[in-house]
């Protein structure tokens, strides 16, 4: 997964933009970089590691300009390497570009495959160098009209941010799979893959790029084009961004991702009679839903397993041996809340089972009765082809188990998942979504067969 | 403040002793050290960091041995220098000693002026070294005879773990000001400022070091001292810990933090019939005391701010211009929560409500209707000389002003603290407390006229 | 100026190469590189910064392989970013390249221009860039033909080395600018910029590559294939390694560059009848020719300049107040010796003047008597086209002055520059040389307007 | 080893220290450090590591004061440490003290003996904090007479450098065994290890400090002191540093090292027949020697060895399989130079044999024909305890060989050394010396019985 955020203003912004990456680094924490066009040049840093490890203050003032662009990436089990940091910056036809991407193409392999075969030399890893070079090749000065063509071309999800040199472009997929905000802070325009980014600077949000718009901020002015006349774009707003990925404080194609959460807390505990003493929410992302349930079912909330705020850091992995260390440092039970109380755990998706499996058994220890487990959203039953990096299929646990035989893997009294159903009614219907993880309707064919590129 | 870490065991623990640094990480961000004793020779590293980042895989197995001490320090104004770092390694009378201290004298200047009259030369700026020169001056083999020598000169708070060549000792002065916890894992013995730092290694609490406890650990066997038959060591468990700085699975002289802090929300909500929409704790520390405040108030809790995992990382700080950027990069309201809503907003502590003026002023910003603040303990009104890096009280905005023009200053449309009585009702009796910050009534006086030492 | 080496073995070879690279430091200390092949995959790793820095023993274990190139690259002006570093790694047609290039193109803008118009997206700012897409444009499985069709579009200096997944590549441009040296220890092949590089290894010296020659090591055999039939190459081996940039070791197109230096000194020494009482070398560097001197003009040499030896490293520039620190810190008068004396002071080139200025400056005021500076080869009066950063024609002080003038500036009592056709003899007429530096008769024509890309 | 600098000056030194400290890194590399007072408080930074690599502009700038000292470090076997970097800084009676040191105490474990039964506390590991203490136990304000008793305890070698809060203070212990040397520039001090790093600034060399005498600089004036009357100082200048360790441009008692070096070589010839085509220096310290040689015999001097300028840094270490490249990336030799020659190698002293060994096969190897290993010192034959890092004697090949066994042992077809008497004769008697290293007359006895602490 990643993060994108672009900024045209008529000052200098690097700071700026700075905090912005910074207020998404949870989108992406591998490596991070930007690049600013002074109007002639674009000078541009990029590292593997954190917003504000990456940035020092003598770094960002060096790095001059009215317009940029930047980017935080997620760490994906193959494609760790600096060649595949972003944004990407190079020149065709003696005109700058910069580039930078959220979302992972179905096409990405056919694509550089044909390229290739026509002779072009790709230097990184990533489906991002894909889009830049048909982006290139067709590019000849109207960006509108390249991107046009590109687009015809790239398959899949796609929120991207691109700078020329005189103009920042803000371009989201037909489906809009991948979130894309535009926001407005006097006369500086700022697009970003959360409202966060905008918030952050004091700024507007204005609206949600369309899927299939192509908006073009150049000479002060906004103007936004339409990938194709022909082609019906259908939102496909991705679901599991609401359920996980974004931050509480987003709204993605006018749905709030706070109040879905406790929506889908609260749907799960209409239907659902269990007594228990307390719920507990499974830190940080169980918060909303257990608020949700815990509200609806009348069970007092408490904070039954404590989060190490340092974790996610340097960290000396355990060995096997110390296995419930790594749990434990992360998640320490709180046996004076849990002890000898029947509990309504709370979390918001299970993948693989494993860390469940692990906090189950820590509660246990501390002395925990019935352990009622609740997930405020489906069984997740197949793999993501647009950027979230959910594992093969093969690993996920609900792939190829039933409800009750999850339940047994994981050691707790009962299991409820959220259904499809009441999910999407947690949303009030205010936009459509791609739910192909828990459905497999995938609303783009996967032409790949290669293991997919970094996104 | 800081955090302490000592372990006795039969193996190599340097691996254990690095967890359980890990797990009190929040007790101190600005250094961090530890020293392991292989029988022969005491090797030891710190440096200014995280315990991430200052311990690397190779430098743990470097440092070998059964017995070991560690420290986590936090920042404070004036001593952040590598000097300060803990823990103390040195010899005499050709036996060495480690040291590693929690807390604040109250006459580390008139100690170190005294020894300095009799020619010791002092090479850092911290009270520790004053405790480590008067036990090495009367340590003539009998660690404990010299403890009690060095306990009739030091005054104030300090937990200790000290580290001879065959014992490790834990020390806890006689008012029992900071938390120290005695723990066992199989054969082997920990102590530690918090439970979590035993619990991380699987271990089991055992008890409280007492006030005036002296703790040997040695050839296997624990042994148990008295600092002095003749003084009567009166409990006074600092309950600022319980209020803010220990982690929420904390158990500190019978209290759970957690539990109080739960029960303090209750205790405020009693008298309080202000009618709320939603209850909105300041994250992370309000959420305790904001869940026992809506529990009993019968008002949902919202997420209303949402905090950025990612500060209190490296961060080029915002110019004044900027300054609002600072506070939302930190907490940013959820404006879909807050809007239009009265909120009972529960912070646990005000100290110079610098940061809650913000804070109101971003959810007004954001929409809020009536904002109500409960803040979970009394006004703090006085500094304390014992640990807590509370600033000089012209600087604590209670102690000056009243409740009104706190509520004024601060810009919220009503206010409450919790009053003292409650407070000690909430810790229900289980030990005595300093509650000094609140009504002035130090328990040991102060006797430098100077500025503290660092601790 | 730049370092090249690769390496064909039979077992892992990365410290192998990381040995050669180290031997070949002095062309270029700003970044480096290696890339390996094991035979799947080409893993590589470049940084900016020495070998010794940038690689540490895990990560050379970490890169697997029986056959790698490796790359030292020289600090030039404009170029000094990370996507300049080498070796520049791709896939193309599913086949993956890497190549390192020592030398400069004379087209390079242009070509780049013309690959740009057909749609290409360069991401560096170097001519290597542009050798490796041309490359991969023509490249279908066959390396040779594809490497033909390269140098019929590529003018000016190149020493490539190039590995595809099962093939090691050296090619000399057909003037054989830059020096390329073919080796071979046991069944493993070694090419290399210099000599040194395959003596560190214990490898044997077979012959130079020769200019236009492309050889080809795969399944363990060496083939050498001619760019041309039809062209004719012509030997144009750049003097100036020969004069100051090559170590003394390096025996380049059958010249031995230490030989060649003393035998300059000599030279110079003929025809001259300066009465002086000692020879002083301007260290490191003039060491060779003033022993050459020493010896024919019978005069003592003596070391009246000390070096010191961690210059070079990270240091403070002096402001313009301390520029005399500046030259101190590298070059100490040594009064002792300079004090009263007439003096030969002998250097191998003169290229702004700043410097030697500098120096002169320096040994008056430690007493020096009469200075007569020696030169061992003849005034700059021309810029490099072919990969010595020699600076603008402008910045080149012989090339809008006199002798007497150029004696004037720097301040010593005489001055003598070797001609150009007593260091042709000094060559012993072993090879053919490009000396476009001394009397501008550039074998290449310069096609590129621009400034030249970086090397 | 190691070099120290104390500035005096009337404004901001810091950066003068800076290039003095760099001036003299030959003398350390270990690590480094500099403390400045500003008149109220010792602000200092010392770590492992190079000058240029420490010491960075914004930290420089940050070290404000018109006072400082400064030292860097040689790296010895056991006391690698943070803890033994200095200067030492530390307040006793309320006042600050910095102190650095050149040189090794004889009863300095004695000493710490004696202060830890008294109930001291030491740190470190060095003999820096031995005296260190000491001094502070004496001092009351008067740094003379504390520093005249801190001289009756310490024996054995010390140039120091102290700052109180106003005062710089140099001291040369009776023997004067370490140099140290006094300058001045306009109205600033400066007392250094060596010359150069008065040169560099600028300033104007004065005389050594005497043995025994103590330099007080203090309200712009320079007063100096006797350390007793009663005991009478004979110098016991260090020899080695004139064959080794100083810089060719350092002058120490009134001996220039370059001039005896050239003289040493010449002495060494002078009774010598050999026939030889030519006389190569083992690069860098046999250079001096061997155009001492070559001048008198009349032999010219060729360089048959050539160093690689990048040695001494970051380098990974070879397996014992690579031992001979390990020489070779060192020094390579030069085959057009040797092969087929009859050579003089000269190279300034023989320790323990291994490297001249490694040299000599390496040269026969390129083909070189007789080897005359000439040494312009003689046999190192006894352990130093005054401050140069020589083996233990077991581990110096002269100790129990002789001559011609050392001969075979190397395996060069001759060998001689300078006898005593001659290396005196070279020194033209402007000195009296140490040369217990050679004849085992040890000027001041060894007390301890133990290992050396650290210097």
């Amino acid at each position: 997964m990643c993060g994108i955020v672009g900024i045209y203003s008529d000052k200098d912004m690097s700071k700026e933009l700075y905090y912005s990456l910074y207020s998404i680094q949870h989108r992406g924490q591998e490596s991070c970089g930007m690049a600013i066009s002074d109007g002639e040049n674009i000078n541009y840093k990029k590292d593997m590691g954190l917003v504000g490890d990456v940035f020092k203050e003598n770094e960002l003032s060096s790095l001059k300009g009215n317009m940029g662009i930047g980017h935080v990436r997620y760490s994906t089990a193959g494609g760790s390497h600096l060649a595949n940091c972003q944004p990407l910056v190079g020149r065709c036809r003696k005109r700058k570009l910069a580039l930078a991407h959220n979302g992972n193409l179905v096409n990405a392999n056919y694509l550089r495959d044909m390229l290739e075969e026509d002779g072009y030399m790709f230097q990184a890893n990533s489906d991002t160098e894909v889009i830049l070079y048909i982006l290139a090749r067709y590019y000849k000065g109207d960006i509108v009209e390249s991107l046009k063509i590109t687009m015809d071309y790239i398959k899949g999800a796609y929120s991207l941010v691109i700078m020329g040199e005189d103009e920042l472009v803000a371009v989201r997929d037909p489906n809009g799979f991948r979130p894309l905000i535009l926001g407005k802070k006097g006369n500086e325009y700022i697009v970003a893959s959360e409202t966060c980014a905008i918030d952050i600077l004091g700024g507007e949000v204005i609206r949600d790029v369309e899927p299939g718009e192509i908006i073009v901020i150049k000479d002060g002015e906004m103007k936004s084009y339409l990938y194709s006349e022909n082609y019906k774009s259908v939102k496909r707003s991705c679901i599991f961004e609401h359920i996980y990925f974004a931050r509480n404080d987003a709204t993605i194609d006018n749905v709030n991702a706070y109040d879905f959460r406790v929506k889908c807390g609260e749907m799960l505990a209409k239907n659902d009679d269990t007594k228990a003493d307390i719920v507990v929410p499974v830190p940080d992302s169980g918060w909303a839903g257990a608020i949700g349930y815990a509200n609806l079912a009348n069970i007092p909330i408490r904070e039954g397993l404590v989060k190490n705020r340092y974790v996610g850091r340097t960290f000396i992995k355990p060995t096997q041996e110390e296995r419930e260390i790594g749990v434990k440092i992360k998640l320490n039970p709180l046996s004076s809340v849990v002890k000898g109380k029947s509990i309504v755990l709370v979390d918001d998706s299970i993948v693989r089972g494993t860390t469940s499996k692990l906090i189950i058994k820590s509660l246990r220890d501390a002395g925990a009765g019935e352990i009622h487990l609740r997930i405020t959203s489906p069984p997740v039953k197949y793999s993501c082809y647009y950027g979230i990096d959910t594992p093969r299929r093969s690993n996920l646990i609900a792939s190829e188990n039933s409800v009750e035989e999850i339940r047994e893997y994981i050691g707790c009294d009962s299991l409820e998942f959220l259904d499809i159903e009441a999910m999407i009614e947690a949303t009030e219907n205010k936009a459509t979504f791609c739910k192909a993880c828990f459905d497999g309707d995938y609303p783009v064919k996967k032409i790949d067969k290669e293991e997919p590129l970094s996104c």
